[in-house]
Protein backbone atom coordinates (compact mmCIF):
# COMPACT_ATOMS: atom_id res chain seq x y z
CA UNK A 1 0.00 0.00 0.00
CA UNK A 2 1.60 3.17 -0.56
CA UNK A 3 1.05 6.16 1.50
CA UNK A 4 -0.75 9.63 -0.13
CA UNK A 5 0.33 12.66 -1.03
CA UNK A 6 -1.25 16.10 -0.85
CA UNK A 7 -0.69 17.79 -4.58
CA UNK A 8 -2.05 21.81 -3.57
CA UNK A 9 -2.15 23.61 -6.86
CA UNK A 10 -1.21 27.14 -6.87
CA UNK A 11 -3.08 28.50 -9.77
CA UNK A 12 -2.24 32.05 -9.94
CA UNK A 13 0.36 33.49 -7.45
CA UNK A 14 1.36 37.44 -7.32
CA UNK A 15 3.29 38.02 -10.37
CA UNK A 16 3.20 36.41 -13.51
CA UNK A 17 0.32 37.72 -15.84
CA UNK A 18 -1.06 36.38 -18.71
CA UNK A 19 1.34 38.25 -21.29
CA UNK A 20 3.99 35.74 -19.59
CA UNK A 21 1.96 32.84 -20.07
CA UNK A 22 -1.96 32.89 -21.47
CA UNK A 23 -2.69 30.01 -19.12
CA UNK A 24 -2.61 32.40 -15.93
CA UNK A 25 -5.96 32.19 -14.23
CA UNK A 26 -6.22 36.18 -13.50
CA UNK A 27 -10.08 36.66 -13.09
CA UNK A 28 -12.28 34.53 -10.38
CA UNK A 29 -14.45 32.68 -13.45
CA UNK A 30 -11.45 31.30 -14.82
CA UNK A 31 -9.37 31.17 -11.44
CA UNK A 32 -12.30 28.40 -10.77
CA UNK A 33 -12.65 27.00 -14.04
CA UNK A 34 -8.74 26.40 -13.35
CA UNK A 35 -9.23 25.52 -9.93
CA UNK A 36 -11.61 22.52 -10.63
CA UNK A 37 -9.88 20.91 -13.78
CA UNK A 38 -6.63 20.45 -11.06
CA UNK A 39 -8.95 19.00 -8.14
CA UNK A 40 -10.10 17.03 -11.18
CA UNK A 41 -6.44 16.09 -12.08
CA UNK A 42 -5.86 15.01 -8.54
CA UNK A 43 -5.00 18.79 -6.67
CA UNK A 44 -6.84 18.70 -3.45
CA UNK A 45 -5.62 22.35 -2.37
CA UNK A 46 -6.05 25.02 -4.05
CA UNK A 47 -4.11 28.57 -3.14
CA UNK A 48 -5.16 31.39 -3.78
CA UNK A 49 -4.45 34.91 -4.81
CA UNK A 50 -6.38 37.36 -6.09
CA UNK A 51 -5.47 39.79 -9.05
CA UNK A 52 -7.28 43.78 -9.85
CA UNK A 53 -8.74 44.19 -13.07
CA UNK A 54 -4.93 45.17 -14.71
CA UNK A 55 -4.19 41.90 -13.02
CA UNK A 56 -2.11 43.66 -10.69
CA UNK A 57 -1.88 42.03 -6.75
CA UNK A 58 -4.99 42.43 -4.97
CA UNK A 59 -6.14 42.07 -1.62
CA UNK A 60 -9.50 42.56 -1.95
CA UNK A 61 -11.97 40.52 0.08
CA UNK A 62 -14.92 40.27 -2.16
CA UNK A 63 -12.53 38.63 -5.02
CA UNK A 64 -11.15 36.49 -2.71
CA UNK A 65 -15.19 34.85 -1.71
CA UNK A 66 -15.93 34.88 -5.45
CA UNK A 67 -13.10 32.40 -5.97
CA UNK A 68 -14.03 30.65 -3.25
CA UNK A 69 -18.35 30.25 -3.45
CA UNK A 70 -16.98 29.30 -7.02
CA UNK A 71 -14.64 26.61 -6.51
CA UNK A 72 -17.23 25.45 -3.23
CA UNK A 73 -20.01 24.93 -5.46
CA UNK A 74 -18.35 23.02 -7.89
CA UNK A 75 -16.14 20.86 -6.12
CA UNK A 76 -17.17 21.35 -2.41
CA UNK A 77 -14.88 18.66 -1.20
CA UNK A 78 -11.39 20.94 -2.74
CA UNK A 79 -9.54 22.92 -0.02
CA UNK A 80 -9.90 26.30 -0.53
CA UNK A 81 -6.41 28.20 0.80
CA UNK A 82 -6.58 31.96 0.49
CA UNK A 83 -3.30 34.08 0.51
CA UNK A 84 -2.52 36.13 3.04
CA UNK A 85 1.12 36.91 1.73
CA UNK A 86 1.20 39.36 -1.29
CA UNK A 87 3.62 42.44 -0.92
CA UNK A 88 3.22 45.62 -1.91
CA UNK A 89 0.10 46.46 -0.21
CA UNK A 90 -0.82 47.52 3.20
CA UNK A 91 -0.44 44.64 6.07
CA UNK A 92 -4.03 45.60 7.68
CA UNK A 93 -5.41 44.50 4.02
CA UNK A 94 -3.24 41.37 4.06
CA UNK A 95 -5.42 39.81 6.96
CA UNK A 96 -8.97 40.92 5.42
CA UNK A 97 -9.70 38.06 3.59
CA UNK A 98 -9.94 35.90 6.44
CA UNK A 99 -13.03 37.10 7.27
CA UNK A 100 -14.58 34.88 4.54
CA UNK A 101 -13.24 31.74 6.92
CA UNK A 102 -11.40 30.10 4.26
CA UNK A 103 -10.48 25.94 5.63
CA UNK A 104 -6.62 26.96 5.28
CA UNK A 105 -4.47 30.03 4.85
CA UNK A 106 -0.72 31.18 4.57
CA UNK A 107 0.70 32.28 7.15
CA UNK A 108 4.39 33.37 6.99
CA UNK A 109 6.49 33.09 9.96
CA UNK A 110 9.39 35.93 9.34
CA UNK A 111 10.64 38.24 7.47
CA UNK A 112 13.18 37.94 4.78
CA UNK A 113 14.82 39.76 1.42
CA UNK A 114 12.40 38.68 -1.61
CA UNK A 115 14.38 39.52 -5.28
CA UNK A 116 13.85 43.15 -4.98
CA UNK A 117 13.01 43.96 -1.14
CA UNK A 118 11.86 43.01 1.97
CA UNK A 119 9.01 40.54 2.28
CA UNK A 120 7.96 41.95 6.02
CA UNK A 121 6.11 39.49 8.38
CA UNK A 122 7.51 41.70 11.62
CA UNK A 123 6.90 39.68 14.92
CA UNK A 124 3.86 41.38 15.88
CA UNK A 125 2.16 40.58 12.59
CA UNK A 126 2.91 37.37 12.83
CA UNK A 127 1.25 36.95 15.84
CA UNK A 128 -2.04 38.84 14.60
CA UNK A 129 -1.68 36.53 11.80
CA UNK A 130 -2.16 33.43 13.76
CA UNK A 131 -4.56 34.73 16.56
CA UNK A 132 -6.54 35.40 13.86
CA UNK A 133 -6.15 32.13 12.03
CA UNK A 134 -6.77 30.37 15.54
CA UNK A 135 -10.10 32.50 16.42
CA UNK A 136 -11.90 31.71 13.06
CA UNK A 137 -10.62 27.90 13.04
CA UNK A 138 -8.31 28.68 9.74
CA UNK A 139 -6.09 25.74 9.38
CA UNK A 140 -2.49 27.72 8.78
CA UNK A 141 -0.35 26.51 6.27
CA UNK A 142 3.20 28.08 7.82
CA UNK A 143 5.22 29.69 5.16
CA UNK A 144 9.04 28.79 5.52
CA UNK A 145 11.37 31.29 3.25
CA UNK A 146 13.89 30.92 6.12
CA UNK A 147 15.12 28.86 8.29
CA UNK A 148 14.03 31.00 11.65
CA UNK A 149 10.44 31.21 10.67
CA UNK A 150 10.72 26.99 11.67
CA UNK A 151 11.48 27.97 14.96
CA UNK A 152 9.03 30.93 15.14
CA UNK A 153 6.20 28.51 14.29
CA UNK A 154 7.21 26.08 17.03
CA UNK A 155 7.74 29.04 19.33
CA UNK A 156 4.06 29.98 18.54
CA UNK A 157 2.66 26.52 18.97
CA UNK A 158 4.47 26.59 21.97
CA UNK A 159 2.78 29.44 23.72
CA UNK A 160 -0.60 28.24 22.34
CA UNK A 161 -0.71 30.68 19.04
CA UNK A 162 -0.30 28.12 17.16
CA UNK A 163 -2.49 24.68 17.30
CA UNK A 164 -0.25 21.08 16.50
CA UNK A 165 -0.04 19.24 14.54
CA UNK A 166 1.47 22.11 12.11
CA UNK A 167 1.38 22.24 8.36
CA UNK A 168 4.24 23.80 7.18
CA UNK A 169 5.75 24.50 3.57
CA UNK A 170 9.27 25.31 2.72
CA UNK A 171 9.47 27.72 -0.21
CA UNK A 172 12.90 27.35 -2.06
CA UNK A 173 14.06 29.21 -5.35
CA UNK A 174 12.86 32.77 -4.29
CA UNK A 175 16.08 35.11 -4.77
CA UNK A 176 18.03 36.70 -2.05
CA UNK A 177 15.76 33.65 0.23
CA UNK A 178 16.28 29.74 0.66
CA UNK A 179 17.84 28.68 -2.91
CA UNK A 180 16.55 25.30 -4.07
CA UNK A 181 18.70 22.66 -2.36
CA UNK A 182 18.23 19.21 -1.81
CA UNK A 183 20.24 19.42 1.43
CA UNK A 184 17.80 21.81 3.04
CA UNK A 185 15.06 19.44 2.45
CA UNK A 186 17.07 17.23 4.35
CA UNK A 187 17.76 19.54 7.19
CA UNK A 188 14.34 20.92 7.04
CA UNK A 189 12.24 17.75 7.57
CA UNK A 190 14.81 16.66 10.28
CA UNK A 191 14.68 19.68 12.17
CA UNK A 192 10.78 19.97 11.81
CA UNK A 193 10.74 16.27 13.02
CA UNK A 194 12.57 17.86 15.93
CA UNK A 195 11.04 20.67 16.99
CA UNK A 196 6.98 20.03 15.66
CA UNK A 197 6.45 16.24 16.31
CA UNK A 198 3.52 15.43 14.71
CA UNK A 199 4.17 18.28 11.82
CA UNK A 200 3.19 17.73 7.82
CA UNK A 201 4.80 19.68 5.38
CA UNK A 202 5.30 20.52 1.95
CA UNK A 203 8.17 21.62 -0.35
CA UNK A 204 7.67 23.96 -3.41
CA UNK A 205 10.04 25.34 -5.28
CA UNK A 206 9.70 28.81 -7.46
CA UNK A 207 10.89 28.22 -11.17
CA UNK A 208 12.97 25.50 -13.13
CA UNK A 209 13.57 23.77 -10.12
CA UNK A 210 9.69 22.83 -9.59
CA UNK A 211 9.90 19.31 -10.45
CA UNK A 212 13.10 18.44 -8.31
CA UNK A 213 11.26 20.16 -5.30
CA UNK A 214 8.61 17.89 -6.02
CA UNK A 215 10.99 14.96 -6.18
CA UNK A 216 12.59 15.60 -3.31
CA UNK A 217 9.26 15.65 -1.24
CA UNK A 218 8.03 12.35 -2.34
CA UNK A 219 10.96 10.76 -1.67
CA UNK A 220 11.20 11.95 2.00
CA UNK A 221 7.12 11.36 2.72
CA UNK A 222 6.25 15.13 2.14
CA UNK A 223 3.66 16.80 0.38
CA UNK A 224 3.35 18.54 -3.07
CA UNK A 225 2.54 21.90 -4.55
CA UNK A 226 2.89 22.41 -8.35
CA UNK A 227 0.92 25.38 -10.73
CA UNK A 228 1.72 28.21 -12.56
CA UNK A 229 2.30 30.73 -9.75
CA UNK A 230 5.80 28.97 -9.11
CA UNK A 231 6.61 27.34 -12.26
CA UNK A 232 5.50 28.53 -16.05
CA UNK A 233 6.69 26.14 -18.17
CA UNK A 234 6.00 22.62 -19.08
CA UNK A 235 9.23 21.43 -20.06
CA UNK A 236 11.99 23.63 -20.83
CA UNK A 237 11.10 26.55 -23.33
CA UNK A 238 7.83 24.76 -23.29
CA UNK A 239 5.04 26.56 -21.61
CA UNK A 240 2.38 24.91 -19.33
CA UNK A 241 -0.89 24.91 -21.01
CA UNK A 242 -3.04 24.89 -17.56
CA UNK A 243 -2.93 24.04 -14.34
CA UNK A 244 -4.15 20.82 -14.54
CA UNK A 245 -1.36 20.19 -16.74
CA UNK A 246 0.93 19.90 -14.29
CA UNK A 247 -1.01 18.50 -12.18
CA UNK A 248 -1.77 15.61 -13.94
CA UNK A 249 1.93 15.12 -14.14
CA UNK A 250 2.75 15.60 -10.43
CA UNK A 251 -0.64 12.74 -9.47
CA UNK A 252 1.62 10.33 -12.41
CA UNK A 253 4.99 11.00 -10.34
CA UNK A 254 4.11 10.08 -7.14
CA UNK A 255 3.48 6.49 -8.30
CA UNK A 256 7.11 6.83 -9.00
CA UNK A 257 7.66 7.23 -4.80
CA UNK A 258 5.24 4.51 -3.81
CA UNK A 259 3.37 7.37 -3.12
CA UNK A 260 -0.53 8.63 -4.37
CA UNK A 261 -2.55 11.78 -4.89
CA UNK A 262 -4.20 11.88 -1.67
CA UNK A 263 -8.23 11.68 -1.95
CA UNK A 264 -10.18 14.07 -0.71
CA UNK A 265 -11.02 12.18 2.20
CA UNK A 266 -7.41 11.39 2.93
CA UNK A 267 -5.90 15.35 2.17
CA UNK A 268 -8.72 16.52 5.06
CA UNK A 269 -7.51 13.33 7.29
CA UNK A 270 -3.80 14.03 6.82
CA UNK A 271 -4.17 17.87 7.78
CA UNK A 272 -7.21 17.65 10.23
CA UNK A 273 -9.49 19.74 8.34
CA UNK A 274 -13.43 18.00 8.44
CA UNK A 275 -15.01 17.47 5.59
CA UNK B 1 50.14 19.99 17.51
CA UNK B 2 47.32 22.31 17.56
CA UNK B 3 45.41 24.21 15.21
CA UNK B 4 44.88 28.07 16.33
CA UNK B 5 41.54 29.33 16.68
CA UNK B 6 40.88 33.52 16.72
CA UNK B 7 39.17 35.19 19.74
CA UNK B 8 37.11 37.64 19.01
CA UNK B 9 36.01 39.91 21.54
CA UNK B 10 32.40 42.01 21.51
CA UNK B 11 33.41 44.88 23.90
CA UNK B 12 29.91 46.69 23.85
CA UNK B 13 27.08 45.85 21.39
CA UNK B 14 24.21 48.12 21.19
CA UNK B 15 21.96 47.37 23.98
CA UNK B 16 23.33 46.33 27.10
CA UNK B 17 24.24 49.48 29.57
CA UNK B 18 26.00 49.57 32.81
CA UNK B 19 22.64 49.40 34.18
CA UNK B 20 22.53 46.02 33.16
CA UNK B 21 26.09 45.06 33.81
CA UNK B 22 28.57 48.23 35.33
CA UNK B 23 31.38 46.02 33.21
CA UNK B 24 30.34 46.94 29.98
CA UNK B 25 32.20 49.89 28.57
CA UNK B 26 30.31 52.58 26.98
CA UNK B 27 32.95 55.70 26.58
CA UNK B 28 35.61 55.57 24.23
CA UNK B 29 38.09 55.44 26.77
CA UNK B 30 36.83 52.45 28.61
CA UNK B 31 36.18 50.66 25.40
CA UNK B 32 40.01 51.21 24.37
CA UNK B 33 40.81 49.91 28.11
CA UNK B 34 38.65 47.41 27.56
CA UNK B 35 39.75 46.09 24.16
CA UNK B 36 43.55 46.40 25.21
CA UNK B 37 42.78 44.17 28.14
CA UNK B 38 41.23 41.62 26.30
CA UNK B 39 43.92 41.87 23.83
CA UNK B 40 45.81 40.90 26.35
CA UNK B 41 44.05 37.84 27.51
CA UNK B 42 44.16 36.56 24.00
CA UNK B 43 41.24 38.34 21.51
CA UNK B 44 42.77 38.88 18.18
CA UNK B 45 39.86 41.35 16.96
CA UNK B 46 37.52 43.81 18.44
CA UNK B 47 34.07 43.83 17.24
CA UNK B 48 33.01 47.61 18.00
CA UNK B 49 29.87 49.48 18.69
CA UNK B 50 29.69 52.90 19.69
CA UNK B 51 27.49 54.65 22.03
CA UNK B 52 25.72 58.63 22.59
CA UNK B 53 26.53 59.98 26.06
CA UNK B 54 22.72 58.93 26.90
CA UNK B 55 24.66 55.18 26.17
CA UNK B 56 22.21 54.80 23.35
CA UNK B 57 23.37 53.00 19.93
CA UNK B 58 25.36 55.10 18.04
CA UNK B 59 26.62 55.61 14.14
CA UNK B 60 28.62 58.85 14.79
CA UNK B 61 31.58 58.25 12.95
CA UNK B 62 34.14 60.78 14.99
CA UNK B 63 33.38 58.31 18.02
CA UNK B 64 34.44 55.27 15.79
CA UNK B 65 37.61 56.35 14.83
CA UNK B 66 38.37 57.58 18.47
CA UNK B 67 37.73 53.78 19.65
CA UNK B 68 39.94 52.40 16.73
CA UNK B 69 43.02 55.14 17.05
CA UNK B 70 42.85 54.08 20.77
CA UNK B 71 43.33 50.71 20.22
CA UNK B 72 46.08 50.85 17.42
CA UNK B 73 47.98 53.48 19.66
CA UNK B 74 48.41 50.57 21.98
CA UNK B 75 47.99 47.16 20.72
CA UNK B 76 48.40 47.65 17.13
CA UNK B 77 48.09 43.77 16.14
CA UNK B 78 44.69 43.80 17.41
CA UNK B 79 41.86 43.82 14.38
CA UNK B 80 39.62 46.08 14.71
CA UNK B 81 35.82 45.70 13.43
CA UNK B 82 33.43 48.00 13.29
CA UNK B 83 29.19 46.93 13.52
CA UNK B 84 27.33 48.50 10.44
CA UNK B 85 24.38 46.53 12.00
CA UNK B 86 23.26 48.88 15.02
CA UNK B 87 19.38 49.00 14.88
CA UNK B 88 16.65 51.78 14.82
CA UNK B 89 19.37 54.19 12.70
CA UNK B 90 18.80 55.79 9.53
CA UNK B 91 20.24 52.98 6.75
CA UNK B 92 22.95 55.63 5.43
CA UNK B 93 24.34 56.77 8.78
CA UNK B 94 24.97 52.73 9.60
CA UNK B 95 27.94 52.96 6.49
CA UNK B 96 29.05 55.91 7.29
CA UNK B 97 31.70 54.74 9.59
CA UNK B 98 33.65 52.89 6.66
CA UNK B 99 35.40 56.12 5.87
CA UNK B 100 37.88 55.58 8.46
CA UNK B 101 38.89 52.21 6.68
CA UNK B 102 39.07 49.76 9.60
CA UNK B 103 40.41 46.20 8.74
CA UNK B 104 37.10 44.64 9.19
CA UNK B 105 33.47 45.67 9.33
CA UNK B 106 30.33 43.27 9.76
CA UNK B 107 28.10 42.92 7.15
CA UNK B 108 24.81 41.28 7.05
CA UNK B 109 23.41 39.99 4.02
CA UNK B 110 20.25 39.23 4.49
CA UNK B 111 16.61 40.70 6.38
CA UNK B 112 15.47 39.21 9.29
CA UNK B 113 12.95 39.12 12.43
CA UNK B 114 14.53 40.81 15.41
CA UNK B 115 13.19 40.57 19.23
CA UNK B 116 10.92 43.49 18.91
CA UNK B 117 11.32 44.34 14.81
CA UNK B 118 12.80 43.95 11.69
CA UNK B 119 16.33 44.09 11.46
CA UNK B 120 16.76 45.63 7.87
CA UNK B 121 19.20 44.49 4.95
CA UNK B 122 17.27 44.80 2.05
CA UNK B 123 19.12 43.76 -1.16
CA UNK B 124 20.64 47.35 -2.05
CA UNK B 125 21.73 47.98 0.78
CA UNK B 126 23.28 44.71 1.69
CA UNK B 127 25.26 45.15 -2.52
CA UNK B 128 26.17 48.90 -1.59
CA UNK B 129 27.83 47.79 1.70
CA UNK B 130 29.78 45.13 0.00
CA UNK B 131 30.96 47.48 -2.36
CA UNK B 132 32.05 50.26 -0.31
CA UNK B 133 33.68 47.64 1.63
CA UNK B 134 35.58 46.41 -1.37
CA UNK B 135 36.31 49.29 -2.46
CA UNK B 136 38.23 50.42 0.75
CA UNK B 137 39.10 47.09 0.89
CA UNK B 138 37.68 46.58 4.18
CA UNK B 139 37.52 42.77 4.79
CA UNK B 140 33.86 41.92 5.99
CA UNK B 141 32.69 39.69 8.38
CA UNK B 142 29.65 38.07 7.30
CA UNK B 143 26.70 37.88 9.09
CA UNK B 144 24.32 34.91 9.38
CA UNK B 145 21.31 35.60 11.06
CA UNK B 146 18.99 33.38 9.12
CA UNK B 147 19.92 30.85 6.85
CA UNK B 148 19.39 32.67 3.34
CA UNK B 149 22.49 34.77 4.12
CA UNK B 150 24.98 32.27 3.21
CA UNK B 151 23.37 31.67 0.32
CA UNK B 152 23.44 35.34 -0.95
CA UNK B 153 26.86 35.59 0.62
CA UNK B 154 28.02 33.01 -1.96
CA UNK B 155 25.59 34.61 -4.45
CA UNK B 156 27.66 38.10 -3.73
CA UNK B 157 30.79 36.47 -3.92
CA UNK B 158 29.45 34.88 -7.42
CA UNK B 159 28.86 38.44 -8.85
CA UNK B 160 32.43 39.95 -7.83
CA UNK B 161 31.01 41.95 -5.12
CA UNK B 162 32.51 39.66 -2.28
CA UNK B 163 36.33 38.91 -2.60
CA UNK B 164 36.73 35.06 -1.75
CA UNK B 165 37.81 33.78 0.95
CA UNK B 166 35.02 34.82 2.88
CA UNK B 167 34.75 34.70 6.89
CA UNK B 168 31.16 34.33 8.00
CA UNK B 169 29.79 34.38 11.34
CA UNK B 170 27.04 31.89 12.14
CA UNK B 171 24.69 34.57 14.92
CA UNK B 172 22.55 32.43 17.24
CA UNK B 173 20.26 33.03 20.01
CA UNK B 174 18.18 35.66 18.75
CA UNK B 175 14.72 35.66 19.59
CA UNK B 176 12.89 34.97 16.31
CA UNK B 177 16.29 34.66 14.51
CA UNK B 178 18.06 31.39 14.58
CA UNK B 179 18.10 29.53 18.40
CA UNK B 180 20.83 28.23 19.66
CA UNK B 181 21.29 24.62 18.13
CA UNK B 182 24.10 22.23 17.39
CA UNK B 183 22.40 20.65 14.62
CA UNK B 184 21.82 24.49 13.40
CA UNK B 185 26.00 24.38 13.41
CA UNK B 186 26.60 21.34 11.95
CA UNK B 187 24.41 22.08 8.79
CA UNK B 188 25.73 25.81 8.09
CA UNK B 189 29.35 24.46 8.29
CA UNK B 190 28.74 21.23 5.65
CA UNK B 191 27.09 23.82 3.12
CA UNK B 192 29.29 26.80 4.38
CA UNK B 193 31.93 24.36 2.75
CA UNK B 194 30.01 23.17 -0.16
CA UNK B 195 29.27 26.49 -1.73
CA UNK B 196 32.28 28.68 0.22
CA UNK B 197 35.14 26.67 -0.14
CA UNK B 198 37.87 27.89 1.69
CA UNK B 199 35.74 30.66 3.69
CA UNK B 200 36.34 30.51 7.62
CA UNK B 201 33.59 30.85 10.43
CA UNK B 202 32.65 31.56 13.69
CA UNK B 203 29.62 30.40 15.94
CA UNK B 204 28.40 33.13 18.14
CA UNK B 205 25.27 32.85 20.67
CA UNK B 206 23.36 35.48 22.20
CA UNK B 207 22.78 34.65 25.71
CA UNK B 208 23.07 32.17 28.09
CA UNK B 209 23.73 29.51 25.64
CA UNK B 210 27.25 31.85 24.17
CA UNK B 211 29.84 28.45 25.79
CA UNK B 212 27.82 26.16 24.05
CA UNK B 213 28.49 28.31 20.76
CA UNK B 214 32.10 28.09 21.84
CA UNK B 215 32.43 24.75 22.64
CA UNK B 216 30.42 23.97 18.94
CA UNK B 217 32.72 26.05 17.00
CA UNK B 218 36.09 24.57 18.48
CA UNK B 219 35.16 20.96 18.08
CA UNK B 220 34.51 21.40 14.53
CA UNK B 221 37.25 24.14 13.51
CA UNK B 222 35.48 27.05 13.46
CA UNK B 223 36.63 30.17 15.28
CA UNK B 224 34.94 32.05 18.11
CA UNK B 225 33.50 35.12 20.08
CA UNK B 226 32.81 35.99 23.65
CA UNK B 227 32.25 39.71 24.87
CA UNK B 228 29.68 41.73 27.41
CA UNK B 229 27.65 42.50 24.26
CA UNK B 230 26.61 38.77 23.72
CA UNK B 231 26.19 37.66 27.65
CA UNK B 232 26.33 39.92 30.51
CA UNK B 233 27.10 36.76 33.01
CA UNK B 234 29.99 34.65 34.04
CA UNK B 235 28.32 32.18 35.78
CA UNK B 236 24.44 31.86 35.83
CA UNK B 237 23.35 34.54 38.37
CA UNK B 238 26.77 35.82 38.50
CA UNK B 239 27.76 39.04 36.60
CA UNK B 240 30.79 38.99 34.48
CA UNK B 241 33.12 41.54 35.57
CA UNK B 242 35.08 42.39 32.19
CA UNK B 243 35.53 41.52 28.89
CA UNK B 244 38.97 39.75 29.32
CA UNK B 245 37.20 37.35 32.23
CA UNK B 246 35.36 36.14 29.07
CA UNK B 247 38.35 35.75 27.04
CA UNK B 248 40.51 34.33 29.48
CA UNK B 249 37.92 31.36 30.12
CA UNK B 250 37.47 31.03 26.02
CA UNK B 251 40.82 31.11 26.10
CA UNK B 252 41.79 27.99 28.94
CA UNK B 253 38.73 26.52 26.72
CA UNK B 254 40.69 25.98 23.51
CA UNK B 255 42.84 23.65 25.30
CA UNK B 256 39.91 21.11 25.83
CA UNK B 257 39.26 20.91 22.22
CA UNK B 258 43.36 20.56 21.05
CA UNK B 259 42.95 24.31 20.08
CA UNK B 260 44.96 27.04 20.55
CA UNK B 261 44.27 31.11 20.83
CA UNK B 262 45.70 32.42 17.60
CA UNK B 263 48.81 34.77 17.96
CA UNK B 264 48.18 38.06 15.81
CA UNK B 265 49.90 36.73 13.23
CA UNK B 266 48.07 33.52 12.89
CA UNK B 267 45.04 35.71 12.78
CA UNK B 268 45.76 37.96 10.28
CA UNK B 269 47.10 35.24 8.48
CA UNK B 270 43.92 32.97 8.32
CA UNK B 271 42.16 36.07 7.89
CA UNK B 272 44.29 37.56 4.56
CA UNK B 273 44.68 40.75 6.37
CA UNK B 274 48.29 42.17 6.15
CA UNK B 275 49.74 43.37 9.80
Amino acid sequence: MTTPAIITVAITGAIPTTADNPAVPVEPTTQIASAVEAFDAGARVCHVHVRDEEQRASSDPALYRQVQDGIKAQRPDMIVQFSTGARGRRQDERFACLEHRPEMASLSTGTVNFPKGIYENPPDLVEYAAKAMLDRRIKPEIEVFDLAMLYTAADLADRGLLQMPLHVQLVLGVRNALPAREEIVDFFAAELHRVLPGATWTCAAIGRRQLDANRWSLERGGHVRTGLEDNLYYNKGELASSNAQLVTRLAQLCIEYERHPASPQEARQILGIPG
